[in-house]
């Protein structure tokens, strides 16, 4: 496999002409090879224009057609394995074996969505009949059912290169719903992302789809990204990353003649509630599955733990010299990018400066390494001084020791929506934990009990997501086959004749799915 | 039963000291008694965090107890029916028959709601169980389920008095989800308001609920609706009226620290595609079945028809001269505000002055009075002019003739989002409907064969909305127990002892709810 560096327009390369940049080696400090080209304004073009095209034959698939697609998709990153193996490591820092991990999670997630459509029952498809005798007025006959909301904007994420970037869950769900594709590679990546969208465009090939169903843009700024999202055949974005460029996408398809959904992921500092007993009885375990937690590739996951609130008493302090210990001496690992480590550094420092805040754990952070840092602050400082429940992206966490139960349930019910609260627990503390459990399912997407919050299990009941500003919509989830509901919406057939409705609708129920008959899940 | 023109905040009432106004016989052309105080700031405020405080109370409501609410309401309403036919009728010209139907559809719409509480599964209950042996990394217990967001700001609609407004569906479905609502009265319906108000808060205190569950708010202007979109307690908006007034809380929404999703519905011209075969066979009484569509409650209806295109030939001429014939006999008829029938005339005399537009019928409109207007217009012209394809709110018709089928589908094509289109169609034009179909599906919310737009049936399968600018988001329904999923969002449960869950998700199924059970739904 050689690199080209080219964008990926439909069947078709990107010229070059537009602004170029390489990827970097953060654990070596070199630039990489090839150089990458950015799209230019007549590629984004073609690109969006072409998933307009595509829009209506890929809606006109039936779900199991397009699940032939997915699994095609999944074969085709899984046999690029090697070349993954070869290139992103070394864009990312991150070792070979979570790569293959998370080779095996991005094509575990098209195969999961494959399934979905299989079974099909996913469209929720309601059927209410034809009352001809009702009085005073009849009721004609009304079928509804999920379709394709249009082509769909993906901006790739830095922090997981292959299960949420230009293969990862927003594409999956998007294809999967029947949404062409643009994706916007993340320039931390370029190469990987390259050969994830040679796989997806090698699958549209395949299954002799229209070649506006996939597209790969490079950039190495916000320029192709704005222009994507204030782009009319676009009807959707998917987004994961900071909450700035989150919220810049935000505000740019808001401002569009016709606005948009974004569904941007903007991480949160998922909250740990060490309670009482828990704290008395297994402080240093605590502590040692929080380190391991803070410390997963060096602490660049969306739900990495950045606060962890306790009640001053007995196990306290062996839980925070356990975790200092641990923090402390753990070595300093590459970040994702120079950008992301100098971010971290400045994040760190900062929290060092404070007076009213001290430091247990700051290793040193140099060049493009990451060193994880502890800080602790009474709970009345975390309650007052918001730069405190912040994220730091990256190993770095701070602690917080409430006087009592009661200033723990205030910083609870203080924070800003989260992806995850957690809460360790024994059975000493099961009233203090139910008078949690309401504030936090007010406030986060995902409630975890004695776990900790970093990996986030691909299934049917997962919701990685969650209130402003952990998420930009928290009424939807970015992991999971319920992603794909982002990309769908309804539309109702009223008394149209059973042969021009949908197979999905059709009264002898063709495809054998579960659906909502006069308001009754029926599968007949 | 005296209007004392106070808002509610809770349970006490607002007091005098804001800008006043009153209602408007727009019929007779006189102002109504008594005079409504607008709600002054801190009246605002208080009813915001009044809401906010109830916010967890109705949330831990199971969903049964909320059942019991909705049809206390339903009933409160029903009873009021002497005092809504004492006053709905004089605040809006709309005639006795119309008002008890409309009270019949929005009691209804609280007690479909309650139904659909009572058997439970619409909180979408989804169950991954733990997989403690699974290699490489076993799997956490993962169970999700839909939650109410908080509370709702819902602005009643000028249009249908009773069944959009206070107690319309936006407030029936923001209550069914557990949200606390926050209603801002149409000032051109204030007695009729403060009824509805008053007989929610009853239910609200029958039941033994928080004060803070319902509170409502008059305002004559535009202040008392920014501030509520602005409080940071309010969590979503519904609103159904103009694109302008829509598009404003969308950009105040999206403005705020904390963003939040506006539904808002803003009509649209709902097309009607009459098909060659069907045009040839029965132009007249498609005409009359179209003319009484228009004519309907003086086309104030979301859905009233504005756009009707046919292709040149047989039937055509007769379909015209009887629709104009049948639009131009028809009497003048009270418009719901002076406001309405203005902007109408404005509408209807924009029309009237173009040079690429004939003029079919025009009666006379006067005051609040609004007359019936037909236009008609070569496809060319309105595929080259934006004008002909905007909405004139009231009896306002465009029929566009177009020179062959392939112009009709270019027509289609180039609408922009619809809440309906219809196609009027024979045997013989199925082949033509079938290539409309996708075009439609993918502009409009509802497609409709030989019916009319006007007349939405509340039920599962209904949608209510459609792509921008029909509806702020196309992905929700506003009509029918689906729309109940703009107000919640999914909130996930991992490794929470069972003791600690809600009832939908513990392993007994003690609600006996259709759940997804490792991606299957199962009733056990």
């Amino acid at each position: 496999m050689s690199w080209m560096g080219l964008s990926l327009i439909g069947a078709e390369r990107g010229e070059p002409g537009g602004p170029t940049f390489t990827g970097w080696n953060p654990a070596e400090g070199v630039a990489l090879e090839p150089r990458f080209h950015g799209a230019r304004p007549q590629e984004v073009e073609r690109a969006c224009v072409l998933a307009e095209q595509a829009a209506p034959t890929l809606a006109a698939l039936s779900s199991r057609q397009r699940a032939v697609f997915l699994e095609h998709i999944a074969e085709a990153l899984l046999a690029a394995e090697a070349d993954f193996l070869a290139v992103t490591p070394k864009e990312t820092g991150l070792p070979p074996a979570r790569i293959q991990g998370e080779l095996g999670r991005a094509a575990g997630q098209f195969r999961q969505f494959a399934r979905l459509l299989e079974e099909g029952s996913w469209v929720d498809a309601r059927i209410d009949r034809a009352l001809p005798e009702r009085r005073p007025l009849p009721r004609a006959d009304l079928r509804s059912l999920l379709r394709p909301v249009g082509p769909v904007a993906v901006f790739g994420a830095s922090n997981f290169p292959l299960a949420f970037s230009v293969a990862g869950g927003d594409t999956a769900s998007a294809l999967a719903a029947g949404c062409p594709v643009v994706a916007k590679a993340h320039p931390a990546h370029p190469a990987t992302s390259e050969r994830a969208g040679l796989a997806i465009r090698a699958a549209v090939a395949a299954c002799g789809l229209h070649e506006g169903v996939f597209s790969l843009l490079f950039d190495a700024g916000t320029e192709v990204g704005a222009s994507l999202v204030r782009h009319p055949a676009i009807r959707a974005v998917g987004f994961t990353g900071s909450r700035g460029g989150g919220r810049a996408l935000m505000a740019l398809a808001a401002a569009r003649p016709v606005p948009i959904p974004v569904f941007a992921e903007m991480g949160s500092i998922n909250p740990i509630f060490l309670l009482p007993e828990a704290l008395a009885a297994r402080p240093q375990a605590m502590a040692d599955a929080l380190a391991a937690s803070i410390l997963q590739g060096a602490g660049q996951f969306c739900t990495s733990p950045g606060l962890l609130v306790a009640v001053e008493g007995l196990g306290y302090e062996a839980f925070r010299a356990r975790l200092a210990e641990k923090l402390g001496a753990a070595a300093a690992a590459p970040m994702l990018s120079p950008a992301i480590a100098e971010r971290f550094r400045e994040g760190v420092s900062r929290l060092a400066a404070r007076t009213d805040t001290r430091t247990c754990a700051r290793g040193e952070s140099k060049a493009a390494l990451g060193a994880a840092a502890l800080f602790e602050a009474e709970a009345r400082v975390v309650l007052a001084e918001s730069a405190l429940t912040e994220e730091v992206f990256g190993s770095c966490a701070v602690l917080t020791v409430a006087r009592d139960a009661a200033e723990l349930v205030r910083v609870a019910s203080r924070l800003e929506g989260q992806l995850t609260a957690t809460v360790m627990m024994d059975a000493g503390d099961t009233a203090l934990a139910s008078e949690l459990l309401p504030t936090l399912s007010d406030r986060v997407g995902r409630v975890l009990m004695n776990g900790v919050p970093t990996g986030v299990e691909v299934c049917p009941a997962m919701v990685h997501g969650g209130p402003f500003p952990a998420s930009s919509d928290g009424r939807f989830t970015a992991v999971g086959t319920g992603a794909i509901r982002r990309f769908v919406r309804p539309v109702c057939f009223q008394d149209v004749p059973d042969a021009l409705l949908p197979p999905e609708l059709r009264e002898a129920n063709p495809l054998g799915l579960w659906r909502t008959v006069e308001g009754v899940l029926r599968r007949e």
